[in-house]
């Protein structure tokens, strides 16, 4: 060993003890004839002492030419410090240092190795050998490490197996675009890497396996947005002779286990909304309930009062912004110019102050009276003091655009607080979704998703009115689970094909091996996944996946740290009979 | 829920209870007025009676019409059985049934699902769905995931974090083939599988993570031989500021405790030996030491008694089989002939059988007098009753010629017992091994394993005679880990690749990263890594690892299963710009 103890150990018991401690020098301070250097390591920081008196000359020389980020291995006593730091848990005591080993020296880091660095985000994630150094990144995959081991344990605990699911499978068209992989011992012929384990997680099931669970990670070859990575992690669950309900109190108490163990936070009974109730109160199928400004549709009341701009539009819906009363005609202005930015796309928004007094205030004030707004402050639960934004177009546009304004504000208002948790479950989702581009039905969830048995027969008639037995969790507006309970009836399966636009031919080449599963006895079952990436975020009170990551990749799915993708050799293609096109 | 209680629950205790269960139809036995019927889940199995007085006529009817696998609910009354089964936990009870529900038929299995099925592989595989429905399939995975829960708890509490590397890395030349998974946003580059983290976990050494861990998959291109798979699960590890010695010890533990609560067996510190010992001893750097039958060289014994087929050869070696004197010669005719098939191509072989009575007879007898032959026994430490074996020839081929005929005999005499545990370190690897092929140098571990310190002068000089701080961990004759001290400095590394043929443009394209990591303070640091579906192989008192798999792939890469891999859309190819050539 290169340490008696780590750099995190040390206290005031210790005075006197002969230690030897291994670590990065974090700072020095150089007093001429004192030398104080900061030695850190993943369990914390200690001061080490070097005194032109006391320390052997030869160390105390060497001490003068170590720089940040050196690698040193030191041996000396512990005494204890005249003026003690309480902000580090070795505060109390320092080491008088009597040797001293280089172990490594380092060149001058690209960015300071401090908890508020320097470096942007390309340079560390460039260097992310030396950003997880750095306590905030460390810390993150720390936790991470933890909640894995909690989830992990917990399940294990409820009788959950941990079955490990093959990493090269078969590609199929429906859904996301699969990563391929080349088989060379098989020409011409391709494995996919899986978008989940799904299909595998179901034959589990028909095996017998009963509760299943892995913690696995997933690929998706899409085009990458703001935070998405191409390689993901699933914390992946699936149960047999379960229904709905089951799933929804098994990974209730799963959430709560983890919301109590890792942050100390008690919940209450999870609150449950339907798809249709969530659109209609929050705009959104993943509503942040952390705070209220739910939606308040106002077509009673603001139609037919000589506003033609309302009187035409399928929507009238509006918020109560809380205490935004006293904002001024400035700031309203802003919020405008906000909602018509191309990202939202709202055409304007009608505003109603609410003021202390009681009085209101409307920029429709010349079309609405008094009691006409008191009855609008009532449909959004407007109090005095608060603002009353209103948006009016086509149902969904208009929804999603006061969505995204609810979030706004909530967000300037400092609503989202990080420490606050609140989950719900939303369920009754649509089972198939209508896509204007392909012209045919996709499925919501996907295509193993069962339909409501109380809705079956619509499948025929208005299959798009058809109500699945899927349901999302959700915690502070991020959808952090989702599952379904599945088809596990072979006819039932072919007629969701069918209705997802596969000719029997495809769907027998892509999921014969599971409908013909289906026909040796296959038990009712359901399951979900977490999307592990995130809910450990949300955790850790942030919503920046990437930092999340050890080794994250850009927005053009690179490791801009080991450079890959990259060209390979001409020989790989050649073994695997492949030609790039140029 | 679909069931009160699981299928292996319900005791004596429980008589009188009504209670409900959801299971596969395992048997019927059908004796007209009364219907037994064996229900199965991943729990257990508990007996079912349908008596005709006594259980309602509809559901009597309907017991009739099920068949093996079918999927039903019933409910019904706990009562005491007559004659109670001693053979399972639930035989002293059954349920006499007043419900059923079929929750789905099923087809005729395409082989028994019983503990001993009718069933070969290839159909196993094709259905493996069912396989893992049998108890022995089921049961391995279950305590796969025993093991892996072990693991991750063990070095948790060893302030072992685990992170998460990525899978879409960078082909590298060295080693084994990469598969790679072409990049549809980086057109004509490709992301490589991992053949094992080897990198990233040296980059968050230097990183400071100080512990690390990781149960993750790896893949291997490789043409398969018997019982390897193209996808693997590593258990792989890394500590800063360690030797070797440390590392020996650390994971010398985890193997204890593993061996201690899954098999309740208390090991011994394990025996170390060198390389050179291992080869000298057993012919082989993964010995099983459960048996002894140690090498016992004969050259100076042997040579110059006027047997010229000895004289000339390089290495006369034999061993002693226990208790094998009485073999007759039509026995050893096949022993014989056994050495010399072409898997071990040996020219042929001596035999001395070492009498109980104390005397001698040998195929040699004409050249070795019975005072030779007693010589020969001292060298092999045969007893009265033993079978001496020799074997001769250059020193390399006959060690591993005489290592597998020591392997053989010690199958045929039972001495591999499965329930029995023998540990050992295997330490002091050659640095190099030199390969005819490619006319250079190849690591015998990997290019970042670090040469003994004191052997480091010989790399100019003698490079084959370097020897490594290489260390493997072997349990009765597998290699279950293998690991080393890594080199931590950047000048050492480059000097390695040169010394394995790479130019210094190869180094820097394939490991310029982490070079240029190790400028900035990168710490000693070592590791290791267990090949994980061996050791619960072993450890299961087996040594096929793919029945320890899910779904595991055929000797040709394939999944028989979902017939994977296959050909895909001409779309897929062209969006990665890739041409299949004929």
């Amino acid at each position: 060993m290169y340490r008696s103890h780590t750099c995190g150990e040390l206290r005031i018991s210790h005075v006197n003890s002969e230690v030897t401690l291994a670590g990065w020098v974090q700072k020095t301070r150089d007093k001429g004839f004192m030398i104080w250097i900061d030695l850190r390591d993943r369990y914390g920081i200690t001061q080490l002492i070097f005194d032109e008196e006391r320390t052997p000359k030869d160390v105390f020389e060497k001490a003068k030419t170590l720089g940040r980020e050196f690698v040193i291995q030191v041996s000396g006593t512990v005494i204890e410090r005249e003026s003690r730091n309480k902000n580090i848990p070795t505060g109390d005591i320092e080491i008088l240092v009597s040797g001293l080993k280089v172990l490594n020296s380092a060149a001058l880091p690209p960015f300071t190795i401090e908890d508020n660095t320097d470096g942007g985000e390309d340079i560390r994630m460039k260097y992310r050998y030396l950003d997880i150094r750095r306590n905030p990144v460390k810390d993150k995959l720390i936790f991470r490490h933890q909640v894995a081991m909690q989830v992990r344990n917990y399940l294990s605990q409820q009788g959950f197996i941990e079955v490990e699911t093959p990493y090269l499978i078969k590609s199929t068209p429906e859904g996301a675009r699969d990563f391929v992989v080349p088989s060379r011992m098989n020409e011409g012929q391709f494995y996919a890497l899986p978008q989940s384990p799904q299909t595998f997680k179901q034959l589990l099931m028909v095996g017998g396996m009963d509760r299943y669970f892995q913690i696995v990670k997933c690929f998706r070859d899409e085009d990458l947005r703001t935070d998405r990575q191409p390689e993901f992690t699933q914390i992946d669950c699936e149960m047999t002779f379960v229904e709905q309900e089951d799933i929804l109190q098994v990974f209730e108490n799963l959430t709560k286990h983890l919301l109590k163990e890792i942050k100390g936070v008690d919940t209450d009974r999870f609150p449950r909304i339907s798809y249709a109730e969530a659109m209609q109160k929050y705009g959104n199928d993943k509503p942040d309930i952390r705070f209220g400004m739910e939606f308040g549709e106002l077509n009673d009341l603001a139609k037919g009062k000589g506003f033609n701009v309302f009187d035409a539009q399928e929507l009238i819906v509006g918020i109560a912004v809380p205490g935004a009363a006293e904002y001024t005609r400035k700031q309203i202005d802003a919020l405008i110019d906000w909602v018509k930015r191309p990202q939202i796309g709202a055409n304007g928004l009608v505003w109603a102050k609410y003021n202390a007094d009681g009085s209101f205030k409307s920029s429709v004030g010349k079309f609405y009276s008094e009691e006409d707004l008191a009855q609008w402050a009532e449909a959004t639960g407007a109090k005095p003091g608060d603002l009353i934004l209103v948006m009016a177009g086509d149902t969904g546009k208009t929804r999603t655009q006061l969505s995204a304004l609810r979030m706004e504000m909530a967000e300037r208002l400092g609503l989202r607080k990080a420490d606050e948790f609140a989950p719900l479950w939303v369920v009754d989702f649509p089972l198939l979704e209508w896509d204007e581009e392909t012209e045919r039905y996709h499925a919501m969830h996907h295509p193993f998703t069962s339909p409501k048995p109380e809705d079956i027969a619509l499948l025929d008639t208005e299959p798009g009115k058809v109500r699945a037995n899927a349901y999302d969790l959700v915690l502070n507006g991020n959808e952090i689970g989702g599952g379904s309970v599945r088809i596990h009836d072979s006819g039932l399966q072919s007629r969701m094909f069918e209705l997802l636009g596969f000719t029997r031919e495809q769907a027998e080449a892509q999921f014969g091996f599971l409908m013909n599963a289906f026909r040796y006895g296959a038990p009712p079952h359901a399951g979900i996944a977490f999307g592990f990436d995130r809910l450990v975020a949300i955790l850790g009170g942030q919503e920046i996946i990437r930092d999340f990551i050890a080794f994250p990749k850009n927005n053009a799915g690179r490791d801009v740290m080991i450079n890959a993708p990259a060209p390979i050799d001409k020989e790989q293609l050649e073994e695997l009979k492949l030609e790039v096109r140029s």
